[in-house]
């Protein structure tokens, strides 16, 4: 280790942060792979998929840095600390993110952090989930004459609370996507439910993506108990969706038959 | 041509969509490239930085579609047609897509199409630009206690106008992204000044992630003259983006000093 910082002492400290994307470790971008091989230090979180440090040259140390949404050990603080600390010391960081970056990722706090030490830093964005992992399950966030527009907000946000956003978004005809708020579907459930929407076509997927994905497909009405059938619970990265849009995916024919809904037609 | 027709026809026919990202052609995935690796024919738009192109096999064909946002010659039955026709008589077909693939981007028209001939399809999606453009200047579409949430809308909706849901944007605290709405700029910054909300920070930015990017930061108040200075035009692809968020560019600061607005401290 010693002399692995003599080797890098002269080298310019260097913080890039890659978005690794939501979880598929093939849907990363080329631009984060370059980086990757040429990183001294790779910081990682609990949601990257853990064959992408692979890409690493061989002598690059690599630092878990815990789960991002609630990991004691890894505050925000201590991340960012850990950052600048391995760049001032060994040259090129790359962080390397799970989930998305700057949708409710705090990419922007490590970036000005690192640039409060006069750090260079750049920016890989990833592929966001909120986006992506809905458009994989054959449901695309807007389409023609379904859903004309798109808002994402958090279950959990800078107060640790329901984005207040929140109501606003389920008076609204956007399609809805809420990114860690599955602890608080029943929240969620009762604020549609109290303007009149439980007949709303919603969905729930976990580790989106990901081999060991799991979905949930029903109504506002029935989601909270369609999400337990399926086995959803918080050990994957879970996101909410609410608007017309859900009805196109395939599972969403059975409700239609079941609930005599009209058909969609394109 | 007729020897290679002849050379595939064994070979089922299959259509894998990518979304290549926001304009920097090393944005493109891992799992976007090993496609384009594996194309017998690649259909692509203007959207499309060619130099992915040259990840494809010697042999494969490559077949400009057009601009998707308007070009009367390649309408989207017409790419629909040449996808399903291309995959029968040749096999593998990549629709490499430029842009974001379900926000605006037809995406699951194409799949649909698609499925409708039960060809077998895949979806490869791509960075969006809605997030990664502003993110890259350093304007984090959410940040804590600045932004809670997201709205991306259309200024070019199904019916060709601008998104009936912009009135409730405006009227929300989302930081708000609008694809396709340069020709409507005017138009949404009186939208907002009739909320009362002209000394919003906004931002108008062409050809984000490129070489040829342009930004424009400012006020609602000024972000229509601001962008003329700038040069900003529709030669390619512009997005708008009102709210506190972009408060965070670094050249807000000299606008805050202008107006003698507050500082913002993180």
């Amino acid at each position: 280790m010693a002399l692995t910082a003599t080797k890098k002492q002269y080298i310019d400290p260097k913080i890039t942060i890659v978005g690794a994307g939501p979880g598929d470790p093939d849907l990363i971008s080329v631009k984060g792979v370059n980086a990757l091989k040429e990183a001294n230090v790779i910081l990682y979180d609990a949601l990257v998929d853990e064959r992408l440090l692979a890409y690493a040259p061989q002598e690059c140390i690599k630092v878990y840095v815990g789960n991002p949404s609630g990991d004691e050990n890894f505050s925000q603080d201590v991340v960012n600390q850990l950052m600048v600390d391995y760049a001032l010391n060994f040259g090129c960081v790359v962080r390397l993110k799970g989930g998305d970056l700057f949708v409710f990722g705090r990419g922007y706090e490590e970036l000005n952090y690192a640039a409060s030490y006069s750090i260079e830093t750049e920016i890989i964005p990833g592929i966001s989930s909120a986006i992506s992992v809905p458009g994989l399950q054959g449901i695309p966030v807007t389409h023609r004459g379904i859903s004309e527009s798109l808002w994402i907000l958090s279950g959990n946000d800078s107060r640790g609370e329901l984005s207040p956003d929140l109501k606003d978004a389920a008076r609204s005809n956007a399609t809805v996507v809420v990114l860690l708020g599955f602890d608080r579907l029943s929240e969620i459930v009762s604020i549609y439910q109290s303007l009149g929407k439980g007949g709303l076509p919603a969905a729930v997927i976990q580790s989106g993506s990901m081999a060991n994905e799991k979905i949930a497909v029903g109504l506002v009405n029935t989601i909270a108990e369609v999400s337990e059938e399926k086995g959803i619970d918080n050990t994957g990265p879970v996101l909410l969706i609410f608007g017309s849009a859900v009805s196109l995916h395939h599972d969403f024919q059975r409700i239609r038959r079941f609930f005599e809904l009209p058909e969609y037609r394109d």
